[in-house]
């Protein structure tokens, strides 16, 4: 049995993991984009969007990591797609094209039921409208003996920290202030839920911070 | 005329600049100190402590700098004392015996009148009863040419960073956990306020971070 886990999730100083106003000119809110600096320079990201080159040091290590040993991926509506409520014919199949980074079954957080989308790669877009426990339980059996990983964003990972379901956490702090967006620690206290720091390692453009239970 | 500045201040991940329950047993709340792990090696803190030796890495070289400068500090009242309201005979002055490591006239914020302490090295307490920017005159004037430092704790940095009164900051970003106590950035939007990081630098043990607007 695998376990459930954050991985390469992004904070601003002030505790941050989007800015806010997401549209499809910004995905990840305003600014939000900023507190992915360490992750564009590595090799693992240009090879996701099909580019030779990138850095190969610690950033990178802890980047593909962040991908690595996942067999099956949770999303919010929100990481998935600009528009809210119910769906439409608009042809959005997510942000990444047609071969998405997932490569394996993945589960969207959603009001709305969708017929799930086959992409290149391995990537199945599942859309589960019966609450979080249910997208759990589906990954769970998707993944196998792999690790499910709660991709985001903000609001997803919040709602599984809660029901006391994420088994560990990578999260990454950027050195930014973004001063509004989607507040990633307001009002959960890890301690209190079983977490802490397993360890920590600073690279010139961010911290990698590790927890677990 | 000097700048108003904020240095060496530390906050967790997240985003926690004290511990909660604040007592005489725990002067920075409980598990406060752990913020403060980069600081407790350094030669400049031993040296405070009347210690010898210590580091001499970047940490000792940022917490050196923390104390430079200053023609005054501000305080809350909570950092002076962990007693409430009114003062009493208690022959309580401050948590850092006979030579507090201000070197310097230091204002606390009460609302509780009370007469100046003269203590060795230079420092003497002053009881500020009529508000925040009496304080800040008040210590502009004492400081002269140099700059005045707002110690803390955080609701006193918070009250200054909310009145536009805080030239630059030098936070210090600790990789652990709290959970709860006094959060620094709750309901502050540094970038509105016109703040924004100029410089950050990791260590083994912290990242320091650098703002001003």
């Amino acid at each position: 049995m695998g376990l459930v886990r954050v991985a390469g999730f992004a904070v601003s100083l002030d505790g941050y993991g989007a800015g806010p106003d997401q549209s499809i000119e910004a995905p990840l809110g305003r600014r939000g984009q900023e507190l992915h600096s360490w992750f564009y320079p590595t090799r693992t990201f240009r090879s996701m969007i099909g580019q030779d080159g990138g850095s190969e040091d610690r950033d990178d290590d802890f980047a593909r990591r962040s991908m690595e040993g996942f067999g099956a991926f949770i999303l919010g509506r929100n990481m998935f797609s600009p528009s809210r409520h119910a769906w439409t014919d608009d042809g959005w199949r997510g942000w990444w094209g047609d071969n998405p980074p997932y490569h394996a079954p993945t589960f969207i957080l959603t009001r709305h039921a969708r017929d799930p989308i086959v992409m290149n790669g391995g990537t199945t877009f599942h859309f589960v409208t019966d609450g979080i426990a249910s997208a759990l339980a589906q990954a769970k059996a998707a993944a196998g003996d792999l690790d499910v990983k709660i991709a985001g964003g903000v609001s997803t990972v919040r709602q599984y920290l809660q029901a006391g379901e994420i088994d560990a956490m990578h999260l990454v702090v950027s050195p930014i202030i973004l001063g509004s967006g989607e507040a990633l620690f307001a009002g959960i206290n890890l301690p209190e839920l079983g977490y802490q720091v397993t360890e920590s390692v600073s690279t010139d453009l961010a911290t990698h911070v590790f927890l677990s239970r």
